[in-house]
């Protein structure tokens, strides 16, 4: 509990309507989408930057956490007010400040939606391309922060890739700008990239400097009902391995398919054990001649059906079976453990195999789908955790996930980031050295672990 | 002068004939492309990680300052030593590891030229995009160093936009790996794109993996003489602003041309008093249509004359212009100043007349050549050191010319670095809160100063 001249202080510096102690509210700030539940005490909304730097000192001042937020959309507890203390949220600085059209370049707040923006920059034909799957309501400095993915990242990279500056304010409540509008700027270290995916643990961003790219001309759509899983997972390699880079290269296994046929009225054959859904853009000529090599390159790998979209209607009524996935998975299990591993990309039948293996060993139902094209699976370990001892076999799958991701040259998360969710994991994937390296970072910025503390790393 | 204990120490770590004291030794060892000369006490020649690490050990016990360099070809000093103590030559860990064609990933050591490696991946239809002027002879350990570009970074990003992970050794001689083999990878801070254009002062690069493309199917070069500067800035606006990104998108104002044309006996008009190169990639369909485009949009912005490449060898003969820059540079006037400052892409016909009343102001030639595409402006300040009062007439224009890049949102320098030439005008550029956020980190991981100290930061 914060004594009230605390409360007071911080109606002081954002005005009262943006503090709120409410026991409503700090409920609603409590979780993210992990499901799992931290009571704050206090919620703080700053409108401005000079607020966020005000609530930094005092909170060094005073030794109090601070958790910054976005949507609070995030899968691996990023957001979460694990040592009460305050939230900042940062949906009240929601303002797209310019779109340059000359250069290509956006300057936004961090409580900007994503699809929001994305649209926005759409109307003047332009194309912001990262998309993570929480688009609908998660904000760019959340996006910024964990370094967000999604399907298209297969051609256009990741949210990182997007940003060329910030406004930050430091944990001990400096404002700093990190980068700029420039394509191009090596003048000291390159604190943007490091502030991207560093999970809100060293600074708050407080503006955003997002490149943009022209809007591809056209793009097609095509869904491939594979025989097997192992025939889905070749034919990436073989896309990939015949040098052509697809905008998004998705796929489903045939445990989620299943789940999609259970819940919903989609039509898929019983004979389809797998899906890739894979998108091609540019030039609206090249798209026909690019579609028919792929079609070319996949069919001796036991394709059972294809179907090409050709219209933007038709596109997306190939894009409802992968769109589905999620609310079928909840409908058919109560409870899923989301992991995000990635591991090069011609290792995906392989880590597939060891998928498998694992869920026959721990006898628990995984169903994997995602982002094929650069090797990023999300593994769902299906569970109902009011079975006893159910819990406890997803935690030893989820292990053995990760350590078969690692063995192939992986990563135990893509897009997800650490947060709390993987942070007990973390010594499978990161040696002694690197995480000394990077808690020195952490310590010469944040001297009083002030800013999200116990994230990344539990110490 | 070291004691010679320790030369034999480093003798015992990579061997005798890996460490030299010869005065001929020292003097190769003491210059870059800056013409400023250091002697260093020893130079190192690791051919092993392990070399590295130990060398660093000792270097930190003894306190002994260690100067990484690749080629020694970079503009700005960051590989002098400043300090003497021990050059450390990653020049004999020069080796491709491999070139992984069904992930697009390469692996290779620092020491690998970087037009080497462009040939090898070439050979199997790959592309690595990053081009910088000294591809023949700097290294990739150099390029991963100072975050190099080149001409292809309008369209394909720099150095660091391919660079997935890295084997470090840190200052304190541990080896780390940072990032990996996958396309995607959140687990902990990125330490990779943090050590991309960190000049050397964070850690000794050991080993590379590399992001490769698929080879572009073909490309189509366009050379464009315009009546003006100010026609030709327009158009790369106008290319960007129809959203268009060509390949490159290179020019040179007429004063460059002056120089090549008495240099060279290349033959370029009277009336063209800018240049514009301009390349397009892509499916070979594609390109007829987009430089056709191009040449639409850019016509009325005062064109003289526009050649069209219809083979390699033409397109090889065009860009005779652009390569030829340097040496007529040098062939004019003795000494130059070579600075690359950065704006925003609309802002480079402001910048230009801003340098031009630099030039008139403080009585200096000065010559703009560059990439236009990203704003990226090579600035040569010309004159002869040895008329008294030049250098100092050169100091003060480049103050000038960085003020007003600095005025338009711009950087000090786009692919350059800071190294010591620019480390005197940091405060132009950079508050003193984000310095100290930046040292913080070099305090932190560095805590002796002992690698390539002086660099970024005078202090």
């Amino acid at each position: 509990m914060l004594e009230s001249s605390i409360i007071e202080k911080l109606q002081q510096i954002v005005g009262n309507k943006n503090v709120s102690i409410e026991k409503s509210d700090l409920i609603c700030y409590s979780y993210d989408a992990t499901q799992q539940k931290f009571l704050p005490d206090v919620i703080v909304h700053p409108e401005t930057t000079g607020h966020i730097s005000e609530v930094m000192k005092l909170a060094n001042a005073e030794r109090i956490p601070v958790f910054p937020r976005g949507a609070g959309s995030g899968f691996t507890g990023g957001s979460l007010p694990t040592r009460g203390g305050i939230v900042l949220t940062t949906e009240r600085m929601d303002r797209i400040l310019e779109i340059d059209q000359e250069n290509l370049v956006a300057t936004v707040e961090p409580g900007v939606v994503t699809e929001q923006f994305q649209k926005a920059v759409e109307k003047v034909g332009l194309f912001y391309p990262p998309d993570p799957a929480s688009l609908k309501f998660s904000t760019l400095g959340g996006n910024v922060a964990e370094c967000a993915g999604g399907p298209r990242c297969v051609k256009y990279g990741v949210t990182k890739d997007y940003i060329l500056g910030l406004e930050v304010v430091t944990p001990t409540g400096d404002v700093i700008t990190t980068g700029g509008p420039t394509m191009k700027g090596v003048v000291g270290y390159d604190l943007t990239k490091l502030l991207c995916g560093s999970e809100g643990t060293l600074g708050i961003i407080s503006k955003i400097v997002i490149k943009l790219l022209p809007m591809p001309e056209a793009k097609k759509t095509m869904l491939v009902l594979f025989d097997s899983i192992d025939g889905a997972a070749r034919a990436v390699s073989a896309i990939i391995g015949n040098k052509i880079i697809p905008a998004t290269l998705e796929f489903m296994d045939g445990r989620t398919i299943d789940c999609v046929r259970e819940a919903t009225d989609l039509q898929v054959p019983e004979a389809a054990r797998a899906v890739l859904i894979i998108e091609v853009d540019g030039d609206r000529e090249f798209l026909d001649k690019q579609a028919q090599r792929i079609a070319e390159i996949i069919q001796p790998l036991g394709v059972v059906e294809t179907r090409i979209a050709e219209t933007p209607a038709e596109s997306e009524a190939l894009w409802q079976i992968r769109r589905s996935v999620s609310a079928s998975l909840r409908k058919v299990n109560p409870d899923k453990f989301n992991e995000d591993i990635c591991v090069p990309r011609s290792k995906v039948p392989e880590m597939i195999r060891k998928i498998d293996a694992i869920a026959d060993r721990y006898q628990v139902p995984i169903v994997n789908f995602g982002h094929a094209g650069d090797g990023n699976i999300h593994v769902n370990i299906m569970i109902d955790k009011q079975v006893p001892g159910e819990l406890e076999k997803a935690e030893s799958a989820i292990e053995a996930v990760f350590k078969g991701a690692l063995e192939l040259g992986g990563t135990m998360s893509g897009e997800h980031g650490v947060g709390i969710a993987k942070a007990p994991y973390i010594p499978l994937e990161i040696t002694p050295q690197v995480a000394a390296y990077m808690k020195g970072i952490k310590q010469a910025l944040d001297p009083n672990n002030i800013l999200n503390p116990g994230k990344i790393f539990l110490d």
